[in-house]
């Protein structure tokens, strides 16, 4: 469930006259800003965008860029994009990144639906005037590339079917394709970048059924491989999406540098969809609410951003 | 440009009914169906099917289906389905075939257009209740899989805009690759599955500029080797459409027995698109009009069909 309140109605017109005059003139009032953009959806903030580029002949969220800085701006500017845009955005961040964090694009091509994907991908289209798939191809090499490539690439099917004679066979074929000594990377990534996520799902409780264990564990501690990593993460997203959110925030604010991006990226892709979910697992793990921790770990208008993004009013 | 003769409005009731009394009684009138179904395109037909489907309640291709037999029925089956939706068929149909026919899949994934190919994809999950990728990924392997799956999978970027040194380089990755004895799949497979169609003619034509023949000349005449084959397949369907089918018609009919199935494909798939174009290909190159072909190798009904879509009227 979402944290995001917001009203049922739209109120465009007004919204874009208000976020006018906090923009306007010397200094900016970020609390009016917040108090708009922290309860809109992406309809309404995507109407809001409209009626002030109609009102005012500008681009708000180019305003927004050259009247806030630092991770309020980031976390506003994304928020701001509609959220297949805003994923395509996130994607080529991540591979133009000098540290490549490709988790970003596996959350992307694993946790969305398959038709989320092909949004994100034609929003990339638009945007770069290239595929996601030739950028995601370009940047990384092996068994890795083949991999994300897959990821991003297929269109899985969407239904609930499942076949548990495939999921067992399957689930057979993924034991001794990871516990062996030489991996067998081509038939991992056939069944992880093919099958649906029902089927795969159908096919990881199958393993720990037959294995009494389940498959993260057994890629847990071993070899520090990015292929390991990349088909860990791959798993965790299709299979336990929020539970492995809750981990990507709790690993973000347990360093000695919070890793900002980070949190930004999950309360703001989440909050309109299981940010729910993703704060009660994360208090269950760190006996600490969401809000506690990031109250804590950050300041100012960002952190009253996060916060209200964060729904606390309802709890 | 299209060979198909249709009007430019719609009769579907009457239609319907004409189709109605072809298939009713005894017998069946095989001339009515074509005279009607020979002359309309996708959206008339597909408003047929509703106007049939709405006064009769029953399916015309069912009734086709039962109605019909041999080559004849085969081709107004698929004429008669909507264009994503044969496709989808056609790709089963090659997966399931016991001489595995994977021509069909690259034709559909590197000749339709990336919008086109989703489509296709989607009627596949409809139909199917499974992905392309999944079933093209089953019966395949190796490098071989890792291109088909890659071509099947790929949403392309659409525009025409190229990267001219990018093409160069790309040109010289893909000579070196092709030509040395160990072949480099893995650069291959990245550069033909997901680089636009635009940018990858510009680097099929800067490879003759670089190398003075063409891509596809060096790769015939090599080792009889699946991947070889389906990677020369790939360019010629990406670089010159018309001319690989017109080369498909004359390998279809200049052999002891005909491969009607391969004509129907061409004729049923193309009509409405350009077959104008592999009509004046296939003549230039055998000296023979196609239809004086046709003629000669196909007959009854089924000839009368393929004729009649040949739009022999237009010359």
């Amino acid at each position: 469930m979402a944290t995001l309140i917001a009203p049922d109605h739209s109120f465009a017109i007004e919204d874009a006259e208000v976020l006018r005059k906090a923009v306007q003139g010397l200094g900016t009032d970020e609390k009016a800003i917040i108090s708009i953009i922290g309860y809109r959806n992406a309809v309404q903030r995507k109407q809001i965008r409209q009626a002030y580029e109609e009102n005012y002949q500008e681009d708000l969220i180019k305003r927004f860029e050259s009247e806030l800085s630092g991770n309020f701006e980031k976390a506003v500017y994304r928020w701001m994009l509609e959220p297949a845009d805003r994923d395509a955005v996130l994607a080529n961040v991540a591979l133009r990144n000098v540290t490549q964090d490709y988790r970003v694009i596996i959350e992307i091509a694993c946790v969305d639906s398959p038709h989320e994907l092909f949004a994100v991908k034609q929003a990339y289209h638009l945007r770069y005037k290239r595929s996601l798939e030739e950028d995601v191809a370009l940047h990384t090499k092996g068994h890795f590339r083949q991999l994300l490539v897959a990821l991003v690439s297929t269109y899985r099917y969407g239904g609930d079917e499942i076949n548990a004679s495939l999921a067992s066979e399957e689930a057979n074929i993924l034991q001794k394709a990871i516990n062996g000594k030489h991996i067998n990377h081509e038939e991992t990534v056939r069944i992880l970048g093919t099958r649906s996520k029902a089927q795969l799902n159908a096919t990881f409780s199958q393993y720990k059924i037959e294995y009494g264990t389940s498959i993260t564990k057994n890629l847990r501690g071993g070899p520090d491989d990015e292929f390991l990593a990349a088909l860990l993460a791959t798993i965790q997203c299709i299979y336990a999406p929020q539970k492995y959110f809750a981990k990507v925030l709790h690993n973000a604010m347990h360093k000695v540098w919070t890793d900002k991006d980070a949190v930004t990226h999950v309360i703001v892709t989440h909050a309109e969809k299981d940010l729910k979910e993703i704060k009660e697992l994360y208090c269950k793990k760190n006996n600490m609410t969401l809000e506690h921790a990031i109250d804590k770990e950050t300041s100012g208008d960002y952190k009253a951003f996060l916060i209200t993004l964060l729904g606390t009013q309802n709890g």
